[in-house]
């Protein structure tokens, strides 16, 4: 009862045109070619690397997408256990018409020139979106980039600052900036000019977020002009900072980020728990991991000194998830935002859904979000997220509650898509 | 099946009168009188403030308690989701006859009416107390608390020392003790004197326990009087501690605490994990939040310097609870306490009982306490954790291991009541 | 539907007979002579005495095995709630034809003769694997195990580490060193000579693995041998080491024990995060607990610097298992490893086992090991491990995902066996 009950609210959500609120899409190019642009997203590349297959055999120069896509489906026999690979049977079954349960060495190479084809027709982009169910796609922009050359409309800005608070040393972030802003940073004064600068422009070509990803070291205070004046001159004359010297720059810059959130009424999605490059040897994108030793309680300063900015928050450690909730519950400028990256696989997003529903205001949520790079991966991993969903509205609001059907569809429309508008004022 | 099942054995489990091994009950003023009373519970004020109400809407000075009412209700559709604002909902249908399913604008003056008038029977507290299944209530008591004008059979006293153990250097504090005690500290062996008089006191008026809610980051460990000499002259002459020695002042007068316990033979309740006033803003008890990186091995030596006292531990953080579970598993003066505060939620209690009653001794676990501060919600509180309790007895004891009905009802009974007796000594 | 599904699977897993990759087992007494050995294991002498029954009356010098069964027996009302009681329970109705479903003082003294009349059997050792399922089990052997006197290809060796890594200070511990390599410790290289010693004894007789139980604050580092040389004087002067100097030891020790398994491809089991003598009275085996503030980024340099080498990784909190799973889904010799302890009740085992399924290489998971110190528990603990596994695969594969149930099951057998073969090189 419970199964058919959850499979109908499912179908009813998934009449829901929705905005999906953070992804790393290149509006220039939005979605694949070919199969080796979906086989070539991490989670399948880093998982066939972790399964055995030489990172040699998948970054080779010059491969050809053929070959690459060839190799790596040599391994999915190994991987096919994860939710991951379920997402790209489920397109490859919606878009590409491919009829198997399993892509294996014997079926690959129809699949690859079925997708091909259909990925060639001049439609495909919008054809993908509307078959998709989405019609707004939130981007993850450079601070340099011009936001030119494509519908702002459809693809919104975000101004991604993580160059900004932790790479500001490097000679080569400081010339991108210079050269987006105008002007060039020699001091605290000048680099919030320069901040500024990124901020009204980001703003005027309809950005509706600023967004960071955080390590879980990391704990922002307020830092005066003073105090990062003498590490920011060592910066700036490319002398080598001390840990802590770097930590006052990062949180100095972090704290002016805030600070024109305030100003621009930009949401400020902070991303907190990835440490980068923990298995130096892993492929792109698959180096990354975290320590779940971090708590919110690292940002009660920054929560407490902006209550007019709202601060979606996502957390990397599915052990954080209890704080997240509490602090939105309590915090009226926190609010909850997705499933991210290792805590995106129903074992988690199941019990974390059941949590935030359950225990705080129901406009506080944002549900779910694709991080996708490429336009196909919105529809599997929005229709995984729908599926927990609609089994938590089932179970903990219908038969639990005593909800009705409707009732219970109201709440899952609006964390699809209802809190989206209101908390990053889209429509 | 199992939803029947588990509903049939929640309907005996409704049958059993209990004991409230934890509330904060004024035991002068237990009920309610209005509407506000009821919603004027911190769970209400704040999450309303978290959705957007002003702080100043609700703690306006001389506020009347019916506009009070009417501006939370204007903000209750964006919190109807939670399982707090069920309990609400819950309350007024079975003490108020409110027969909707949702407090709206359109409906909650005649629901205030309706209650306000069955709150004014001179016999409301007994009739509250009946309807719930609740026969004796545990307080909270202030130590300097006299104890009298109520009756202690029903109000069993508690010992709270929050106070004692981190305010002592607040001239206030010192007052209160010295009013309650006749003794003037004035070095350690006067504080041990005061604070002996308390227990004398307590326990001579029938308290059944002592108290404390814990930070994450208290790790007590023995003081000698000689340590603690500097410091506390320090804090009698009203110089400022530094942070180490406010934490010898503090772990002095815990461990003061615990021996006494032992000498009184009384359980000390431990309430680990929570920060208090970390949303500096908030609204009146709704300030308070948690760092989840916080281990039992603090109490390590605590637990084995102290083997003849009984500690009921509740933990703030559901990801304590495998711990709590392990430690209760492992030393025998651990009992698990409870679900509280954030993790009171059907999604924690769900997932820390099913380990709590499959991982320890069934002797050693407390299943539920309200916490409340007005009766009308131990209703409804326990009725949730009944749900969750039954559901666990279904599943993992009747469906799972074979059991019948009536062991596992056995089981709930003793989580539900007869460990609160055997554990605190009342019946 | 779902539960018979479930006891589908189970049925069809109940058929594979599997080797247990990690046990306690002494080879040359690997099965139980009386209720004494089955009782006497910790489980239900820590439980006992949690409940209450005295260390004293349970570790009694020359108590007879007899008296001693009957003494914990008086404790059983009180643990029968656990999954613990339920091992013992379903191991004498299969093993001993015990036909009640609770062990009471009215019905243990015939169990206690059927049993010991059963284990009496010579052919009981060879039933008991056979009637278990079982035909290999890994040992835990001490590093001057001189692995003679029985079958190591039914008893696999596996070299235990802990004493050479935490324990070198002792000089019993330098003298058994000594005696089992011939080689006396005097320096880093004779340190290092002695260590390959063990290695090539062990891999001549047949071990599968190293292994070592580590504490939550062990973080391990390359060590210089200029580094390790002035501690190492210090330890083997038997002056007092600084808590560094013998952190600097015990790294060197391990590092050097990881080189090993890279030279000799022996996998290097961690079982991350006890802490030894928590409870300092606790029975024989029930002291240690465990501080759930662990990372995996802890050993980030180690997975870096061994890239050939295997780590089949357990970890003790349950909150850890996403650090677990995630490891081991982005670094190739990362293995996730069986349900350790703590964690090995059905409620952990149920939420890490559908992380793990669906989100990391179905080549990387040992799903499961008995840790047991005498035969007849490899059963009780199996069919534990199968009916979560059973239900994960029904609920989480053949109804979420749609699988057949071959194709489930094909799943269950590679985590149940397949990967102990491929992961270990046993077959």
């Amino acid at each position: 009862m419970s199964r058919e009950l959850s499979a109908r609210l499912v179908a009813e959500l998934d009449k829901l045109v929705l905005i999906d609120p953070h992804t790393h899409i290149n509006p220039h190019a939005p979605a694949s070619t070919t199969l080796a642009d979906i086989m070539g997203y991490h989670y399948y590349t880093e998982l066939a690397h972790s399964a055995g297959l030489a990172k040699s055999q998948i970054e080779e120069p010059g491969l050809d997408p053929k070959t690459k896509v060839g190799r790596l489906v040599e391994w999915l026999d190994k991987l096919d256990n994860t939710v991951q690979v379920s997402w790209l049977v489920a397109l490859c079954q919606r878009f590409f018409g491919f009829q198997d349960d399993r892509i294996t060495p014997a079926n690959w190479e129809k699949l690859y020139d079925d997708a091909a084809a259909k990925m060639a027709t001049p439609s495909w982009e919008d054809d993908c979106l509307k078959s998709s169910g989405i019609e707004k796609v939130f981007l993850t922009n450079d601070f340099d980039d011009a936001l030119t050359g494509f519908d702002t409309e459809r693809y919104i800005p975000c101004l991604r600052t993580d160059d900004l608070v932790f790479h500001l040393a490097k000679p080569a972030v400081r010339e991108r900036l210079a050269k987006a802003t105008g002007t060039t940073v020699s001091d605290a004064a000048s680099l919030k000019t320069a901040i500024g600068s990124l901020f009204k422009h980001f703003v005027e070509k309809g950005a509706k977020a600023c967004a960071i990803s955080l390590p879980p070291s990391f704990s922002p205070q307020p830092v005066t002009d003073a105090a990062v004046a003498g590490p920011l001159q060592k910066l700036l004359t490319e002398q080598e900072l001390t840990a802590c010297e770097q930590s006052t720059v990062s949180e100095y810059v972090f704290w002016t980020l805030a600070s024109y959130c305030a100003d621009y009424r930009l949401p400020f999605d902070l991303m907190i728990g990835v440490n980068r490059a923990v298995y130096r040897d892993g492929v792109f994108q698959g180096q990354d991991l975290f320590d779940q030793r971090v708590s919110l309680i690292q940002y009660k300063e920054l929560f407490n000194h902006f209550p007019q900015v709202t601060f979606p928050v996502s957390v990397l450690a599915q052990a954080s998830n209890m704080e997240l909730v509490s602090y939105a519950w309590i915090f009226p400028n926190v609010v909850m935002n997705g499933h991210w990256w290792y805590s995106n696989i129903p074992a988690h997003i199941t019990v974390d859904t059941k949590a935030r529903l359950t225990a705080a205001p129901r406009t506080k949520q944002v549900g779910y979000y694709s991080d996708m790079y490429k336009l196909e991966f919105a529809w599997p991993k929005f229709q995984m997220y729908r599926q927990v969903l609609g089994r938590v509205l089932a179970e903990d609001f219908v038969l639990d509650r005593g909800w009705s059907e409707d009732r219970a569809l109201d709440l899952g429309r609006q964390v699809l898509r209802g809190n989206v508008e209101t908390i990053f004022g889209v429509s």
